[in-house]
């Protein structure tokens, strides 16, 4: 158990913006929401997996929506607590604890500013050990936990209790429902017992975050290379170095959808690379190599700076250095390759780790 | 306090689909499930207004959705039973009663499927008079009555219970997963007192549904007009004869919408009647005369027989009689207007009573 202040919120918001891949929103809104909960109602208290008692209720914070709608209309926080307080209403049941759904920019701060706001503490654990973008891509799906009992809500007061045959039809109707009510809402979903959580969730992610941040903010005080600092961190391997040269993109059924093209530069000059996103980065290939795949990590940094850029931050001409991670192992299942494999998005590809395509060399 | 059997069935579904302006789904579904409920659970309670008790809770039937789809995918009567007990656990309350939302084809008949199910009795109002293509299109919402708490249930076993801010938004949030949910789904929403239903509701409406009914299949037996006989039960105006010409119909956000052309005969003859429909049939003109507009309801019937058509029923060459029938006084107010008028469905046209349209004669 610790206290969570407005230091380690700016660290972990860099963090989870480099492990959200691109996606889960904007890390700007998110942490002004959770530094403005915390400045109003104090710090959070952050508890370990095992601090959990295994028979109460946990509930991830999490948004739904284009990340680009979100930077137009930023929650209050009000429909957070509608929808929360909706889902204990209906279970007859208080939420013990929240914590983040997934490593992403806003889904990182959320449960920050919620707990802030309903005096609940935050555990270390979150549903995906990165971001993705539809809402049966969780660990507690591969584990069989149910999305519903769930409760989405909006800015403007109405809510919606769902209870659905299957996590796909909760992501269905949920989407059709964040569209509608207005391109992205609040949701209380995946209720689950902190049993649950312990045996299916993706532990320390938040303390992963953090250390990321913090490594990447203290190699510019240290006058390091912070690309080298974050490589370390997460295990993860160098990709490419490169300049965008173009971007297409567009927010089509509630997805912030594209394909990014950077031009090799140093030792990668002469090769171009294809960056495909759905919200998140999914593939990075090369016209010769597959340089990484959906479900493992994407990341794109800023060359000088090592700050991860956004699916909608990347600008043409910028700088960056692209990273892969390997993701948690319960990705790496069947289950999880069938849930959010290259395959599973349309992309003719089969996954293969991100650390085997890496011995293969830098050029094919 | 009467039973409804399988006679009363087929001569409320011909008047229901006749007071349903061509919408409210087809009438041929609701009737098989409604006829196959009373066969095996037995004839069902119809109670008049003043025999409900002014606390109890009731709760009107409907299905939301493209009426084209309904003819599709026939509902089970497993999603009625859903949503109306979702609802009764939310609440924390049994249903009293049910009663049709509106005059028409599937909903018309669709309390009495799902009172035979539930040992329910039927109450003898609905809220409209008529049939209308959106759900805070009832008298019930000029009275300032909510949609919501509602419950929206597919026939695949996915359930929303909703709370919102308006009825509008109910309309907008439901439609979304009415379309996610394969295009029609089962509603228990507007949930009321009894001396809500008694001071809101337009009473007697399946009581003149099967009087309908009755005078068209009697007239077949005993040799006289049945048109005539609908008009005097009704109160209502002969529009037009003619022949279809042409029909232009889509299904779009989940309504099927277009125009029906019909030449004039006989003293029409030289004329061209357009009707324009969204589900429903909403204005009747001519090149030169405006000869019935929403909230007024405007039927076709078949030439010959009187039975009612439905705007997915209308055929190229059909002969057909239009006719106009003034509506409930509740819609004739300003906000009923400014609710189900002519302007609200996008049409450059005031309302004007049918009566007065008609004095105007039959030629400008």
């Amino acid at each position: 158990m610790r206290k969570i202040g407005k230091q380690e919120i700016e660290d972990i918001a860099v963090g989870a913006a480099l492990l959200g891949t691109g996606g889960g929103g904007d890390p700007y809104i998110g942490k002004l929401m959770a530094l403005q909960a915390i400045e109003e109602f104090g710090e959070v208290t952050l508890l370990d997996a095992d601090e959990i008692p295994d028979d109460v209720l946990v509930v991830p914070s999490s948004m739904m929506g284009a990340p680009t709608v979100m930077v137009e209309k930023a929650p209050s926080g009000a429909e957070a607590i509608a929808a929360f307080q909706g889902l204990e209403a209906y279970l007859g049941k208080k939420v013990y604890a929240t914590f983040p759904i997934e490593a992403g920019g806003v889904n990182s701060m959320m449960p920050f500013a919620l707990a802030a706001r309903l005096g609940l503490p935050v555990v270390d654990v979150d549903g995906m050990g990165r971001a993705f973008p539809e809402l049966q891509m969780v660990t507690f799906y591969l584990d069989g936990i149910s999305a519903t009992p769930g409760v989405l809500a909006d800015e403007k007061g109405n809510t919606a209790v769902l209870n659905t045959v299957d996590n796909v039809w909760t992501e269905r109707i949920a989407r059709a429902a964040t569209i509608q009510m207005g391109g992205s809402i609040m949701c209380a979903i995946y209720p689950m017992t902190g049993k649950n959580l312990k045996e299916s969730g993706v532990r320390n992610i938040l303390k992963l975050e953090e250390e990321i941040g913090k490594s990447i903010r203290l190699a510019k005080q240290n006058n390091v290379n912070p690309i080298n600092e974050v490589l370390k961190k997460v295990g993860g391997f160098e990709l490419f170095q490169g300049k965008v040269s173009d971007i297409n993109r567009k927010t089509e059924t509630g997805f912030a959808k594209g394909i990014a093209t950077i031009e090799g530069l140093n030792e990668y000059k002469g090769e171009t690379l294809q960056l495909r996103f759905q919200n998140e980065h999914l593939i990075a290939q090369t016209d010769k190599r597959l340089l990484c795949v959906t479900p493992d990590l994407i990341a794109v940094l800023d060359a000088e700076t090592g700050l991860p850029v956004t699916t909608e931050g990347i600008r043409y001409g910028a700088r960056c250095v692209v990273i892969g991670i390997p993701c948690d192992p319960k990705w790496r299942t069947e289950k999880g390759i069938a849930a959010v494999g290259p395959r599973y998005f349309g992309y003719d590809v089969d996954y293969v780790p991100v650390e085997e395509l890496v011995k293969k060399g830098v050029l094919a």
